[in-house]
C-alpha cells in the first residue's frame, strides 16, 4: 500500500469532480460538490442512527434499497443540512437528486445526493439547480480536492487521501474525502465521507467492508458526543482499473479500505472544533468489546476529563471518575492507568487502584504535548477497545456560541 | 410551609454546627463543617453509584447500614475528595470518623464523614484532628450556615435552606445544605447535601421519603453530565420537636422536604461551574418516564444543545438532534417544541415536526434571559418529565482547565 500525494476521491481511475461556490454561504466559499463516475458503480452507504434524520439520508436510503449496481453521480452542498424541513424538504432533496442526474445524462436512482449545514432552513434550489450546472462542466480529474472543500462547515481544511494497493491482479486506488468537526461521536461520527475505488467490487461485498470499516473508524472517534441527522459515509466502486476484488485479494484490499477510513476519521478528530489535543484512548482488560466502548466512550465524552486535557493537567481522577460511571461493572483495586506520548515509554499513574508515585512533572510534561495516549487495563478480562478523542477548549465554545448567527 | 430567612441544617431544634478553616486548602477559606445533634437521630443516606467510591461513602454505607437509629455528629471536609487512595484512604475515613465521635463523647458508628475535593489526594489527618476539636467548640445553634461555607469547592455561594412546616400534632422545621457546581448529573446529582428535621420520623420511612425525595430534585439536574465518586446525601431527624410524623401528617412533610431537596438541587444548577443560564426542560408526550428522562438528559448534557444557550442562539434544531440520538424511537412529524420565560406565554417553534413561521427574533428576546423553560412533546404517549440544566461557557472551560493547579 503506497500513500499517493494530494490523494482525493477523484485518484481512482474514472471519477472526475468539482467543487465551486454557487452562493448558499454568505461568502464566497465552496459549498456545492460533485462527483462522477465515467462508468457504473456498485455503491453502498452507512448512515445516521439519529432518529432524525435528514430528507438526503431518507433519499440516499430509497436509492441505495432500490440500485446498488449502477451508481454515477453524488452531488453535496454545505450551508443547509436540509433536515427538519418537512415535505418541502423532502421533495427538494429528490429534486437536487433529479438534477445531478440530469446533467450528466443518467436516471435519478443513479444518484446520491449529500447535505450537511444548520437544521431547518431549506435549500436555495435555484441556487443548488444553477451551481449543479456549473460543477458539471468545472468537473476535472483531480477535481477531488476542491470536492472536499466545498462539503466544508467549520473544517478548518479539507480533508483528503488515496493510497493504491498493488494486487496480484493489478493495481487499485482508493480514495476519501470527509467533512466533520463538530457533533462528533459514534453512531456514527458526525460528518460526510465519500470513499471511491476503481477496483470492481460486488455490492454485498461492499456493504459488509464499508460496515466493517466504519466500526473500526468514523464509529470510535467522539469529538462532542453530538450525533447529526445527516451522518452518511458512501463507497462507490467503479471497476475502471480492471481489477475485481476476489477472495484472495480481499483481505489485502480490506486493509486499504481500514486504512483510509481510519486516517480521515483521525483528521477529524485533529481538526475538532476548538481542539487542541489528540488523545489516544486504550481501553483494555474488560470482559468484552462492549463495555470496552461504553468506558471509552464515557472518558472521550466528560467535560471535566476534556477540560484537564486542555488544560494540561493530568488530572487523572476524572478519568477514573469517568469509567466508573459508564454502567461497567469492575473492580477500582485492580485498575492500572497508564498515559504516553505517541513515541514514548508509557507513565503509569494507578497501579492496583492507587496512585504510584510518578512525579507530576513527568506527568504534566506528556499533558502539555498536543498529542499522547492513555491507556486503562481493568484486569478483569481480556477485552479491549482503542479510540480517538480530542480536549474541549474556549474556542470550542466561541465556535459553537456563534456558530449559526 | 413557611420559608425561614437564613435557613440552614441548624435552623431545626437541637442541632448546632460550625464550619471554619483548618488549613487543608492553600487559602484560609473554610474547608471543615462539623454538624451535631443534642440527641440520637435516625438517618439515611442516597449515594454515588459510581463504580469508584470514594473512602467516607464506604463508611457510611456501612455505618448507617449497622446504625440508622443512634446518629449524633456528621463532619466534612473540603480540599481532597479522599477517593482513589487505597487502605490509607479508608483507614483516614475511619479515623475521621472516630474523631468527630470522640469529640462529643458518642461511638464512632454514631459519626458520618464526608469529603469532596479533589481525586487522589490523601487526607491531612493531623489539620483535620486539630479541626474537630476546634470545631466542636466554635459549634453554635446558626453555625449551619458556616458549615453549608465549609464545604464548597468551585461553588461561588453557599447554599442553604430551611422551611417550617405546621402540621396538626405540632410545627417541625426542614433545614439543609449542599455543595457542587461541576461533576453534576443524575445518579446522582455531585454533590454533597444534608438535611436535618426536628420531626421525629421512623428510619425506613426516612429512607423511603428520601430516595423520593432525590429522584425528584437532585437526580434531575445535570450541569456536565460527570458525576463523582463522592456524592452523598443524608437526612437526619432528631424528634426535637416532639412531632412524630405519622400517617395523617406523611404527605405535608413530605411535600416540604420534596421542596427542600428541589431547592437546594436548583440552587446547585444556578451556581453552576461558570453557568450564565437556568434551562427547565419539559418532555411530555412519550411511552415512559424512562424514556422522558432519557432524551431529557440527552438534550442537558449535549454540548451543543449548552453551547446555543450560552451564545442565546434558539437554534432548535441542536435541541431536535440531541433528542434524536437518545435512544428512544419516536416520530419525528409528531413533535411540538416550544420555548417561554418562565413568566410569559409560550412560543412555538416546530409543529408536527416542521419549524413554524415564529419571528426569529422573539425567540431571540426569550434566549437572551437568564431563565427560560423549554418544552418538548413527542405526541405517542402520556409520560413525561422536568429537568433543569444550564449553557455551557467559556468560564465552565476556564474553571475545569485551571481547577488542580
Amino acid at each position: 500500500m503506497k500513500i499517493i500525494e494530494k490523494g482525493s476521491p477523484t485518484s481512482p481511475t474514472g471519477f472526475s469532480a468539482a467543487g465551486i461556490a454557487c452562493g448558499l454561504k454568505d461568502s464566497v466559499a465552496l459549498d456545492l460538490a460533485l462527483l462522477v463516475s465515467d462508468r457504473d458503480c456498485t455503491a453502498s452507504g452507512v448512515f445516521t442512527r439519529n432518529e432524525i434524520v435528514a430528507a438526503p439520508v431518507v433519499v440516499d436510503r430509497e436509492t441505495l434499497a432500490k440500485n446498488c449496481e449502477r451508481l454515477r453521480v453524488m452531488v453535496a452542498n454545505s450551508g443547509s443540512a436540509n433536515a427538519v424541513t418537512g415535505a418541502q424538504g423532502l421533495a427538494d432533496a429528490r429534486r437536487m437528486q433529479a438534477l445531478a442526474a440530469e446533467s450528466i445524462g443518467c436516471k435519478p436512482e443513479q444518484a446520491l445526493v449529500l447535505s450537511t449545514g444548520v437544521i431547518g432552513v431549506p435549500l436555495q434550489m435555484e441556487k443548488i439547480a444553477s451551481g449543479i450546472a456549473a460543477a458539471v462542466n468545472a468537473r476535472t480529474s483531480d477535481g477531488g480536492l476542491q470536492a472536499a472543500s466545498a462539503i466544508m462547515t467549520t473544517d478548518s481544511y479539507a480533508k483528503h487521501i488515496a493510497v493504491s494497493v498493488a494486487l496480484p491482479q493489478g493495481e487499485v486506488i482508493i480514495g476519501g474525502m470527509v467533512k466533520g468537526s463538530g457533533m462528533i461521536h459514534p453512531n456514527m461520527a458526525t460528518l460526510l465521507a465519500v470513499i471511491t475505488t476503481d477496483a470492481a467490487v460486488a455490492p454485498e461485498n461492499l456493504q459488509k467492508m464499508l460496515q466493517s470499516a466504519a466500526e473500526r473508524s468514523f464509529n470510535r472517534i467522539s469529538v462532542d458526543g453530538d450525533t447529526s441527522t445527516n451522518d452518511t459515509l458512501l463507497l462507490l466502486a467503479n471497476g475502471a482499473s480492471g481489477v475485481d476484488i476476489d477472495a484472495a485479494s480481499q483481505l489485502e484490499f480490506e486493509t486499504a479500505l481500514n486504512y483510509v477510513s481510519l486516517e480521515l476519521a483521525k483528521m477529524v478528530v485533529w481538526d475538532a472544533e476548538g481542539a487542541s489535543k489528540f488523545v489516544t484512548i486504550h481501553i483494555a482488560g474488560v470482559a468484552s468489546e462492549a463495555d470496552a466502548r461504553a468506558i471509552g466512550n464515557t472518558i472521550a465524552t466528560s467535560p471535566l476529563v476534556k477540560t484537564a486535557f486542555a488544560g494540561s493537567d493530568p488530572n487523572w481522577g476524572r478519568i477514573l471518575a469517568a469509567a466508573g460511571r459508564a454502567g461497567v461493572s469492575f473492580q477500582p483495586e485492580k485498575i492500572g492507568l497508564w498515559i504516553a506520548t505517541p513515541d514514548g515509554n508509557p507513565l503509569q499513574l494507578v497501579s492496583n487502584g492507587a496512585p504510584t508515585d510518578f512525579a507530576e512533572a513527568d506527568a504534566a510534561a506528556i499533558f502539555a504535548r498536543d498529542e499522547f495516549n492513555i491507556q486503562l487495563d481493568f484486569g478483569i478480562g481480556i477485552a479491549g477497545t482503542t479510540m480517538w478523542t480530542c480536549d474541549l477548549t474556549h474556542e470550542y465554545i466561541t465556535i459553537n456560541a456563534d456558530y449559526r448567527t
